[in-house]
C-alpha cells in the first residue's frame, strides 16, 4: 500500500460489521484514500498489473493442484451505479481465460419453477476461476422484497438458505467477496438523464428504471437487511462508495488483490519429470 | 487501412480459397504488413478502440433489435501457436459483457454420449455477442482423424454436418470467423522447451503435447482436408502466419474490425418516448 495513495486498508474500511447503518454511509466519500481521481487512475492502472498477475498464478495452481481455491465477486447496487463499469475496467483488465462472468437477469419461467438459488448454483466459478455476479441470489431478496414477489416468510427463509449457501462454497474453498455500489440518489438521476440525452446511450436505459427509483428507500431498507442477515465472517459485505466511479474501480480492485493475496496462490510444481520431457522434445 | 501499415488487405490475403495449399503458407510471414512488430504493436492499440466501440454498438443493436446478428471466431492451431494469446490481447481488450468464451476440452462422457455438435450448439453466441471457440467442432475432424477416435466414414460424415451446421448459425445471423493460426515445427520447439525453462510456466506444459509433435504431418494432411471441406463463402477459413504473435495478434483482430464493419451495427433508436421519460425523471 505504501506506494499508493491509499491511507487506510479500504478491506477494513469499507467492511460490514455489527452495528453498520447504511443511512450513514456518504456514496460521495473516498475512505481511506487520501489523493483524487488523477491518483485513482494511477493506482487503477498499477493495481491491474497486480491482479493480472495474481489471477495467473490462481489459475495455474488450479491446473496442477486438486482442490484449489477460486475466488466469487458478487456486484450488487442500484441501476447506474456502475457494475459494468467495474466489469469492464476492473474484471476486463484481467485474462478472459481465468474469469466467468455471470449477469443475472430477472428470471426465467423454468428458473422461476426452481428455488431461488438453483440457478445460482450453476454458476459458482469452478476451481482457479474468479467468478463474477452481476446482479444474483441477492435480488431474491431485493427486489424479491421491496416488489413482494414472495410471501413474507419465503422473503425470511432465504436469508438463512443464502447463509448457508455461501458456507458450503467457502468451505468448499471459494472465497467470496460481496460488493454494494452506494450511489446517491442525485448522482442516480444525473446518470439516468445523460442516457436520456445520448442517442447512443438510449439502449441503455429502461422505462422500469424510473419505477424502481421511485421505491428508493424501500431499496435501502432491504440492503440494510441484506447485510445485518448475510454479512458473516467468510463472506463479508463491504459497501463501496460509488458516486465517484474512479473511486468505486479502485476500491474493488484493491478489495480482489487483498482477498488474492490471502490466498496465496503459488505457481504450481510440474507434476511430470522435466529433464525427461527435454530429453523427449530434444529428439523430436 | 490508410493510417497502418497494412499495403493490402489481410481479409483477402490470409481467406482460404480455391485450391489453397496450407505446405505453401510461410508460418513466419507477415503478408500484407509492411512494417515490423513496433508498428504492429502500435496498429494493435490502435484497432483496440475500434473493435471496442464496433463491439459495444454490435451488443447494443441487440438489446433493442429483434433477430440482431451475432459475430463467432472459431480458433484452431497446433500447441503453442497462441490462441490463447488471441483471447488475452485481442479479445480481452473488449468488454467481457459482450464477449461469449467458450474452450473446448477433451469431450466427457456424456458429451461422448451425443452428436459432435451437441455440446456446440450449445455455446454459439446469442445475437449481438461475440462468441469466441478456443478449439471447437474441428477438433472431431482433426485431432479425431489423426488419432482415429471415429471410423473414416463418421469422420467423412461430419465434414458435411459441419458445413450444414454452420449454414444454420450463419442464416440465422452469426457471421463466422475461422482462423488456424499456423506456425512452423521449429517454432513449436523453441516455445515448448520455454515452458520447459520457466518453472513458472510448467503448469502450461503438458507432455502430450510431444505426443502430438510427433503426427505433425499428419496434423497438417487433417488441417488441408477441413480448408478443403469445409471453407465456404459464408463461413470462409482464413490461414494466419503465426511464428511472429505480433502479427497473428493483429491480423486477427484485423479480421474481426472488417467482419464488424460489414455487419455495421447501428445504435439502435429508442424504444420508449425520451421526453416522456425525461419528463418522469425529473418528476422524482
Amino acid at each position: 500500500m505504501s506506494d499508493t495513495s491509499w491511507n487506510d486498508d479500504p478491506s477494513r474500511l469499507l467492511r460490514v460489521t455489527d452495528g453498520f447503518r447504511l443511512a450513514e454511509v456518504d456514496p460521495g466519500a473516498t475512505p481511506g484514500y487520501r489523493d483524487g481521481k488523477k491518483s485513482g487512475e494511477n493506482d487503477l492502472a498499477h493495481g491491474t498489473k497486480q491482479l493480472d498477475e495474481l489471477q495467473e498464478r490462481l489459475y495455474a495452481q488450479s491446473r496442477v493442484v486438486p482442490q484449489s481455491p477460486s475466488l466469487l465477486l458478487v456486484l450488487q447496487a442500484m441501476d447506474t451505479a456502475g457494475k459494468g463499469g467495474i466489469v469492464r475496467h476492473v474484471i476486463g483488465a484481467t485474462d478472459p481465460q481465468g474469469v466467468h462472468l455471470k449477469a443475472f437477469k430477472a428470471p426465467t419461467e423454468e428458473e422461476r419453477a426452481h428455488d431461488f438459488l438453483w440457478r445460482v448454483e450453476k454458476e459458482v466459478p469452478g476451481a482457479g476461476y474468479i467468478g463474477v455476479f452481476d446482479r444474483s441470489h441477492y435480488e431474491d431478496v431485493l427486489i424479491g422484497r421491496v416488489r413482494s414477489l414472495a410471501p413474507p416468510e419465503e422473503i425470511e427463509r432465504r436469508y438463512g438458505a443464502i447463509v448457508d449457501f455461501e458456507k458450503l462454497l467457502t468451505d468448499a474453498g471459494t472465497r467470496i467477496v460481496k460488493v454494494m455500489l452506494h450511489i446517491s440518489p442525485d448522482e442516480q438521476k444525473k446518470r439516468l438523464a445523460s442516457r436520456l440525452d445520448r442517442p447512443d446511450k438510449h439502449w441503455k436505459y429502461n422505462p422500469g428504471d424510473v419505477d424502481e427509483r421511485k421505491l428508493w428507500p424501500d431499496y435501502m431498507d432491504a440492503y440494510q437487511k441484506v447485510f445485518e442477515r448475510t454479512s458473516t465472517p467468510d463472506a463479508p459485505w463491504y459497501v463501496v462508495p460509488a458516486d465517484r466511479k474512479w473511486y468505486a474501480r479502485l476500491a474493488v480492485q484493491t478489495l480482489l488483490i487483498d482477498a488474492l493475496r490471502d490466498i496465496d496462490p503459488q505457481w504450481p510444481a510440474a507434476d511430470f519429470d522435466v529433464e525427461v520431457e527435454k530429453a523427449r522434445l530434444a529428439a523430436t
